[in-house]
């Protein structure tokens, strides 16, 4: 692991890392905050999955989620949103919406994709283990949010690990990509044209399948330019009641689907996290 | 002036717009954030002076100033550090440090930069106007505040102007530009070679020749790579000792000069604000 950068934060350390992922083939850039803590203390650790083009500089620039973590001691990860790099194959037409930039969470199986599109095994297998051995986290207690693609790509990754990750939340996340021009493109390319094969990768199909969360934190703003055609809230709350899944979706007045957005609620977030983590 | 956008953050508004500023001649972008109020209010008004190289949407991004001033009811303004656009000269050899991005907040008076460097006058007088005027400020209300380049210009546009602003504070100031590489470059280019000019456009010389402050907040990384060379606080701190001002200075260890820094330390500064902004 190689530290590109350091800075003190609110008291502890805002970092930029890389590594070379087996998971991925590529290197792959994550940054972690760790707020101040006494020698030998573990702390909690909170994966923020980020949304379509970004990568982890826009939650480390604009999410604010720094001050809460220094008061809540959270340690905060934000991975990277597809492997990227020589090699690495893109959308064809170079769109912001697959490919580079959009790697949904999930692990390929279509060629040239399958191989270092392996963002879910990346993600809930070899960064934490890696982030357990190199920062002072205490790998029994971890939490996962996320924003549009990255808020699929928590509550996907929390419904097909129960008891991984012991709180899931989400700022206007994709909750049926099966059924939304943005995951239909995605899973088309990454899954094939098998439906059957994407449920296992959509929120709101896993649930209707069975798979279960104890509870969920959601906000969605109502002024989010692609809350009707690709977020779709209304279906998480429909398959969340039919399965009695505790549920918090909260719609915001006025709110779009901006980092204006997420930072306004981040530290509701993560103290809705800090409480399902304490120990 | 026109709206460029605005996005509901943290309950207010945060806007970015443009308009003709006769001041500099040119078009200047600024932001404002204008935290939720009720109707007729009149809020007081914090002005952040950035730093060299940036424009307002340094601090609009990473400053995490939002949330204070939502809780303060403080409205907040970050203009543009120089003029742009058509026929405004810049660094000859287009450094960072002179010209496009590094106004200095003094209006200059050597060609070809007299004109529309007149960024004293336009932030002292012009953008006042206009903020109290498009939005619910109150404009017997204002303070100041500002980091690096935007530091120097805090202290020197309250030196200049007793009374008019209520509080001022900065982060890792230059506070003695006619005694380090940067000020001396900016104040040759902006004003020309005679020195006794340049001593009402230095916070120290200012104070040594008779201009006051009640009070300053400064904070400083003791970390910062420009702390030797460009910022000297300590010669700050021999002026205000001898001139009577109460000046809080920290030096914070193990910070830099980035916005991490700034954005740890700004609820203080607007905290130490709004304590002298209210009725």
């Amino acid at each position: 692991m190689e530290t590109l950068s350091t800075a003190r934060a609110h008291g502890g350390t805002q970092g930029l890392y890389r590594h070379a992922s087996t998971a991925t083939g590529t290197d792959m850039d994550f940054a972690v905050y760790v707020p101040d803590h006494s020698p030998g203390a573990r702390l909690p650790v909170v994966t923020y999955l980020s949304g379509l083009t970004c990568t982890p500089a826009n939650v480390v620039e604009k999410g604010e989620y720094r001050a809460a973590c220094a008061a809540l001691g959270l340690i905060f990860v934000a991975p990277d949103t597809s492997p990227r790099g020589p090699g690495v194959p893109d959308d064809p037409a170079g769109a912001y919406d697959f490919g580079l930039g959009a790697g949904f969470y999930l692990d390929a199986t279509e060629a040239p994709y399958r191989g270092p599109y392996a963002m879910r095994r990346y993600i809930a297998e070899e960064l934490p283990a890696l982030i357990a051995s190199a920062f002072p986290a205490d790998a029994t207690r971890q939490s996962i949010m996320g924003h549009s693609m990255g808020g699929h790509g928590a509550l996907t990754l929390a419904l097909a690990a129960p008891g991984r990750y012991r709180a899931v939340s989400a700022f206007a996340p994709i909750v049926a990509p099966s059924r939304v021009p943005w995951g239909e493109k995605a899973f088309t390319g990454y899954l094939g044209l098998d439906r059957a094969a994407w449920r296992r990768h959509d929120a709101v199909a896993m649930i209707e399948d069975g798979a279960r969360l104890p509870a969920l934190l959601v906000d969605q703003g109502d002024a989010d330019p692609f809350l009707a055609e690709q977020l779709r809230p209304e279906l998480l709350r429909q398959a969340c009641a039919a399965a009695g899944i505790d549920l918090t979706l909260r719609l915001q007045p006025g709110y779009d689907h901006s980092y204006y957005f997420i930072s306004t609620f981040m530290p509701d977030h993560l103290r809705w996290h800090a409480a399902r983590l304490a120990d």
